[in-house]
């Protein structure tokens, strides 16, 4: 089958747009973090981006895109690209392209997830963790969802990767950061964001990535494709609005509780972008909003120092909105029934799904880390935490 | 009729290049204003985003774009998009594709409009303000040029919104302005930018948006958006250029002053992008940063306090390019011809337009502000504007 | 023949990539200077920008891509663009489209140039060198290449600008530094980066628009576009992670290090992107990575003031990407075979172009600069560069 060049065209803008995201967490985050760790915290998801992209030619995509084996993992075909040609078709766009747009969810989950631990790990921790976490974490996990494993099998619905990037990246920063502990002095001291029009800038960027995210996920430019936009538009709003209003109580919405509404709208739709039409948004990007808020005021409660509220936003951002497209999905657009067209089915699926990935991100994270703490230690000195990992790891100050 | 792949993949792009302008718009007055009023002036262009989505959903596209009702207004046919399917499709695109495309234009203009009044205004009033203001002014002028009333009727040339976007926002800017009162201060205290940068970041996601304003306007991924990429082009060049050589005379052209220029320029190409030669670019730029140049020294003398020159740079800039627009077309490019090629009647149609545009906007968005503001108070109270905004209404600050 | 509205969508939204790489240079740069110079640097950018754009449809297009005049110049043809109709096709896209494209990569080279002499040069010093400059050097090296001139005609690969913007700009930049002479207390004081975010920020932009400056000179949305941009990514991670490990020696890598490496991969691919595979991207990434690292080195120890490394980034890293390209080039991507093909008489004519280039940039811009500064002087007074260009030049101030 020939590719169509108008599909060929949107996916590579998409691919850009993913890739954007990346170093976009990167600002996001950066600007929440203390003084004395922005370039760091930017570091992360700078590496994050460079790592992802190596691993996934040498082993990632033959893992999540290989031919199938037992429902589980993909074959090494893949491996190194081996077998891949310029001539390969995906659908309706070239293979190379396919493999370029996925790149971009595997770097951009390792971004989220290093959210978890700013301010007190390690580098070189990072790198044989990502690398590492990439190929057991993620590669399985993209294959369960579309590369042919048993989810998909099973018919869960993951448009764009509510399971495979926020599931994961969420429960995974979560373990994460229960294995390396606490940053020094939480709970006790003041640790507000030094730079808010930085995370604002981030934000926006992530907000404009996301487009190429969902909507790109069509991998066509059509119908279905506008449809995802639309959606995606309409939950982002409404979650932004919806913790706009609950934090009104306290007298001032904050920018960053805006901001926070619009990314677990964002991710709340992620998995429905291609199911749900604009009423179905409307209610996911609220209730979406709605579990994220109070997942992150119980997170907070609970002295879990899961930094920048990765679980709270992408985690129990992810798992409602994979529950929701089983709720929400209509077939007109996307061929598959929710709950309010009477599928029970597809709502249970969901839920199996949600769980599966949640329960497999957060124990393989923490089993990795765990082991990987002890054999090389991934936290730094104390010393080095308090004076910042900006100078302690990268020898560098902002301004 | 099929949709074009390319024509889609085109106008997607653009939708989000967009959206992008919206929170850039923030960005790009945030770092105009002082600090203490940042993170406010960047939240009236976000929320912005948020409530031009949701009302454009519920009411403002069917106004917009709903069957004509006597030349004035659409009727409630697309009502919460009832009556939109998937499947739609309108020209070469998909109909929930031009639905975003559109809806970032009336959040686009809401929040420049919003400048008119950063530091003093209320978020609660301007989001009571702003729903009601798109409903009223901007879907009625939507309507006018695009939608299938008067305007359009009469053979009146907008191409990518110089009569609906910019004098829109740049007359309702200082209609709200004048009803909401000038800063505390306002004349006798510096009231300096305090991030030049950033508003220079913000600058440049303007511009690079624009691309996706004008260009995309074809509504199509043809020669007639080449034509409009390359005049867009040289129209920004040609104003910042002109605002620098005006600026030179009193000794060191500023960096606002380019980026004001170059805006100016964008403003005044913006109806024209598809009717007119790269010469006529050239033209329109240079004359419409005069103007714009011209009408901000006027506003200054005049001590009005449209806070950061929406209507000298939108208002007049737009209002220049509509009629510049009768001036420069050329059959050859969009197939009108304009004063140049003899047709002084598409000239007047243009300034009636024009000066219908703008007498609308300042005339009932003086009104809309003037009873919101008798009945809510739009106005926050002489402390608040005292502390700044970022703390009285939002709970934060800049670093 | 009909333009592919596939690839026409593509090329409008990667000249719009390319656009925004020539502020984000600004950023990137602007970041890196001290706190007084930071306005005057991101303003270079700017008004390269919009010079580029003006001179290039004045005369610029017509020099680079009129009819070919002895392998060394194009025609007057297109003087004005004249002879350019609305209607024009070029190969599967829009005349007047690739006409935008090029016009961007103008306005980069620039832009990248200008880097050399921050914080020293007058604005109006550089205008008109810059007007001149892309005239007598750029559009001969873009004809040269693309144009139909004696580099092309002779085989020369460039794919995406090697020679015509790398190998110009880092070239050009030292031989401006040299005539221009060091920054006062150069090598006495130290002149820390005052912002790496702001340099990080334009890192990022400039990382995201190289995939439209790359991918996008495909010209078409097609197999070869995706895998330019996938070998793109490849050499980008490479180039930074073997910049990491270089100077991981001491001790701490720093992101300034990572973002260089980052820059120095992407140049490296520029020349090959639709000439290797993903092998040979890997190797280019690597190599180009250590030769821009070694060049930068050198730079240091002998003390010349190309003051942000446009020649060991761009020139060195464009002078090995052009000969990397005539090692690793392979058949079955681009259709030509480079050294690892057993194609000797490739790898010798890349060496030639590369030689020509640098040897052209480099020599012409010391003269025209020579001349320019004994005419009207193109540096600031001592004290002007005391106080800084933001406040001597544009009478602005950061913050």
């Amino acid at each position: 089958m020939d590719i169509d060049t108008g599909a060929t065209a949107w996916v590579l803008i998409s691919a850009a747009l993913v890739l954007l995201m990346v170093p976009a967490v990167g600002l996001f985050y950066g600007g929440m973090v203390r003084k004395k760790n922005v370039i760091a915290t930017m570091m992360l998801s700078l590496t994050a981006l460079a790592l992802g992209v190596i691993q996934w030619i040498i082993i990632g995509y033959s893992l999540a895109f290989g031919s199938d084996i037992g429902g589980l993992i993909g074959s090494l075909e893949f491996l190194g690209l081996n077998n891949v040609s310029i001539d390969g078709v995906s659908g309706e766009i070239p293979e190379m392209l396919f493999i370029c747009f996925q790149m971009m969810f595997a770097c951009l989950t390792l971004a989220i997830l290093s959210s978890g631990v700013v301010g007190r790990i390690k580098m070189s921790a990072f790198l044989i963790f990502g690398a590492i976490w990439l190929t057991v974490v993620y590669a399985p996990l993209a294959h369960w969802a579309w590369g042919g494993g048993w989810a998909g099998q099973l018919g869960a619905l993951d448009f764009a990767g509510g399971t495979v990037v926020h599931i994961s990246s969420g429960f995974a920063a979560l373990a994460l950061a229960i294995v390396i502990g606490k940053r020094l002095g939480y709970g006790n001291q003041a640790m507000n964001p030094h730079n808010i029009p930085l995370t604002l800038i981030g934000g926006i960027f992530l907000i404009l990535g996301w487009f190429g995210f969902n909507a790109g996920s069509a991998l066509a430019a059509d119908n279905l494709a506008a449809s995802a936009f639309l959606v995606t538009a309409v939950a982002c709003a409404a979650g932004a609005l919806t913790w706009m209003a609950l934090s009104w109580k306290g007298g001032k919405p904050s920018s960053l509780g805006f901001i926070s509404g619009a990314i677990a709208g964002l991710v709340g739709i992620t998995p429905a972008a291609g199911f749900v039409n604009v009423g179905g948004a409307l209610a996911i990007g609220i209730i979406t909003a709605v579990v994220c808020y109070a997942a992150l005021t119980w997170r907070i409660k609970k002295q879990l120092d899961d930094s920048l509220d990765a679980w709270a936003i992408h985690g129990m951002g992810g798992f409602a909105g994979a529950i929701l497209t089983g709720v929400f999905a209509v077939a007109a657009i996307g061929g598959a029934s929710g709950l309010i067209e009477g599928n029970a089915m597809q709502f249970g699926i969901q839920i199996l799904d949600a769980c599966v990935a949640a329960a497999y991100a957060f124990g393989v994270t923490f089993a990795l880390a765990w082991i990987i703490n002890k054999v090389i230690g991934m936290r730094v000195s104390d010393d080095e935490e308090y004076v910042g990992l900006d100078i302690a790891q990268h020898g560098e100050v902002v301004n």
